[in-house]
């Protein structure tokens, strides 16, 4: 029975995220979404509870899928969740060779393997700095994200636009 | 239960493909190695059944890992076999562009998942066509290959230089 | 007023090609879509002129498309057709490789200048060799081109299966 | 009647920026060369007066080429300019994996096309930081500006001597 | 009697830097590993002194190796070394953009060539980057440094816990 | 002392192939231009003996720069010819891929190392199989080969027109 993690910092989750997680959920038998923190650095745009229930909320149709939140590196969370497998999704050349040199070094240090999806093409440009950015200018950008975010995104661009 | 396959020419099996298999095994129920043939082509280096049993040799200490044969294309051995899952080594920017298409035409088709591994770096330079062209100018690179392989390539050197 | 040619083989014209047409054609004051051929290799899938009928069907609701057949060299083709602009799509890393070496190329020559359109994500993957093999497989990719290209492939999956 | 728009930091304008306007120009009905800038941020090496009377000076000799200034996003300048096109030069893989996701997102949220214009190969490794860090350093990097930017950065050059 | 400097911030040098050094040394009468820092900031993780003491240190079984340090930006150390060729490791397609750029940039401004020697794969993985991260937290990264290193880095790690 | 090999097909030696040689040529104790030919396959464009006259002449001024032919493959070139070092130019992510592996297979068997000189980039796009077919198709070409090609080139120029 293999435990897969998918680490990020899912600042916000958005359609892209839920791709990887919809490909990845059906392939193990048991996923675990885990919004990463660095607890020397403030807080981003969305508290890490906010977070973590966007995602909660987003993966609620997925049963093998729950979510949870690690400081620091993902060696760690690998470690301390008992992940026999980290899932990274992939877009692009420079994604490669990224994740490429994180999955050796993972791998050195804790023997957990990765595997990278390929992004699903029609959502691969989302980002979630992006979406923070057009947010912040008081744009609507909820075509980009599940459900459960939208709602939160009209909020911050209401609270923008005051 | 995930059943995955991990297709390729295997002409010969070498040690990168073992890595991406001893990688690729502990997280499926079963992993099938599949030996592809183009039913309109000549045999190749080796024949198929030289091919499959060079797997089959190299997979030995592997309990969950079997070998099959599929002539055509990948998306047709992935239904035939029942896969949930297609395996795929990948070491460069150049795989990745390759791969990334393969893998959404293969999805788009049989709605069967691929999911890339990143190569490990000690083995990630070794090509079959490289192996197959070095025997053929009678030179041993019997260290780039498992043991089942390096004693046919042996063979294979001596009658070159006969 | 921009003249632009879109240069490529068409064997056959598939959603990713009428993509870069679509997002090209308001760009400029006309664009020809170029059915390249070489006269010393055999026809193709296609003959040229399906080739050509498909493009001209499939880019019929765009008033300012036009087609053409081209032997030989982009370099000719441009010169021929009085060209101001090249036009390509483009996917990748190994895409952009191929098509700058060219696009210099075509421009020490010529002096024409080439224009690269980011490929829309959702048909990114596809490729005309790709719907060539599934159709000689006898199966049914129809969803991959314009409705026009649709049918003719039909009629060649039922000959593939007689 | 297109009208295009080309965005950046331009501090300052070198000669691989010179090279893609000179390039775009000739393709479109006007070309609007614009200094984005962040309210948010300091001013930079060159003020963004300094920036954009470097650019209308280095394009003065092109007719349909004129400046503009605009702050924050490219979504909102091309809006807000009434662009029907955004232009970017592109060298590398990187440039790739960058420019893609930016066109990808900015047609998402404005339905404006980019198109990519290969860098000319002479020029195509000068980028403005390294002739900010040379200048600061008190080196002469003029060769690689437009004559007018030259002067303004031998004026860098002897203050940074003082 | 060629004379190659090997330019970087070596904080602290890895097995992968070894590599390039022990790649690059029979290549040239004398490699000069130099020790990069920006006056304007602050140390680092270790001291330049200890940086350049560890260099020296994993250096010592090559005799034509050295070690310097230099301030700002290799153009100048290229010069005041008076190296006939910069050495630079590479590992990936990102790494080549970023090269590429740096040694065009170097020879336009002072004349020297730069050559990219292909990262030994068993390596390729390790960045100084991660090793500070880790050992940050207290693990230890030892195996992925040279003897000398080791023990400085293992000192780091007591301290951590403490 | 080191002996530094440069191979290729050089069917034609271009613009693009002499900048690699005055690269590499200072960093030497000497460089030996390898025309590779297959003893399997035919002539080529130019006969073997034609190419290796061209590099000759085109390197006349480079007085540690000589020239040799070897069938099959760059490992036996470089220890029949005992060569220290591999020379090879690199112009994109595609060009790494296939060079790396070659690098490392290379030292895998013979021990020799590889550097790779990025291109120079104002003839970085020029390759001798686009010489090939402009000049079959009658055109010139000879602003992209040294003066020594040109002339030859011209030759089949006019008896491709007869």
């Amino acid at each position: 029975m293999t435990r897969a993690i998918y680490p990020g910092s899912f600042d916000p989750i958005h359609r892209g995220h839920l791709d990887v997680i919809e490909c990845a959920a059906p392939l193990f038998a048991s996923l675990v979404v885990v919004a990463m923190y660095n607890p020397a650095k403030s807080a981003g745009f969305f508290t890490l509870e906010e977070r973590e229930a966007m995602i909660a909320e987003s993966v609620a149709h997925l049963p093998n899928v729950s979510t949870a939140r690690a400081p620091g590196l993902v060696v760690h969370a690998a470690t301390e969740l008992e992940a026999d497998c980290i899932v990274k999704g992939i877009r692009s050349a420079s994604d490669l060779d990224v994740e490429s040199q994180m999955a050796h070094t993972n791998k050195a240090v804790t023997g957990v393997q990765t595997v990278l999806l390929p992004a699903e093409p029609a959502n691969a440009f989302i980002s979630s700095r992006f979406i923070r950015e057009i947010t912040k200018q008081g744009e609507d950008v909820t075509a980009l994200v599940p459900a459960p975010v939208a709602e939160r995104l009209r909020r911050k661009v209401v609270s923008a636009h005051d």
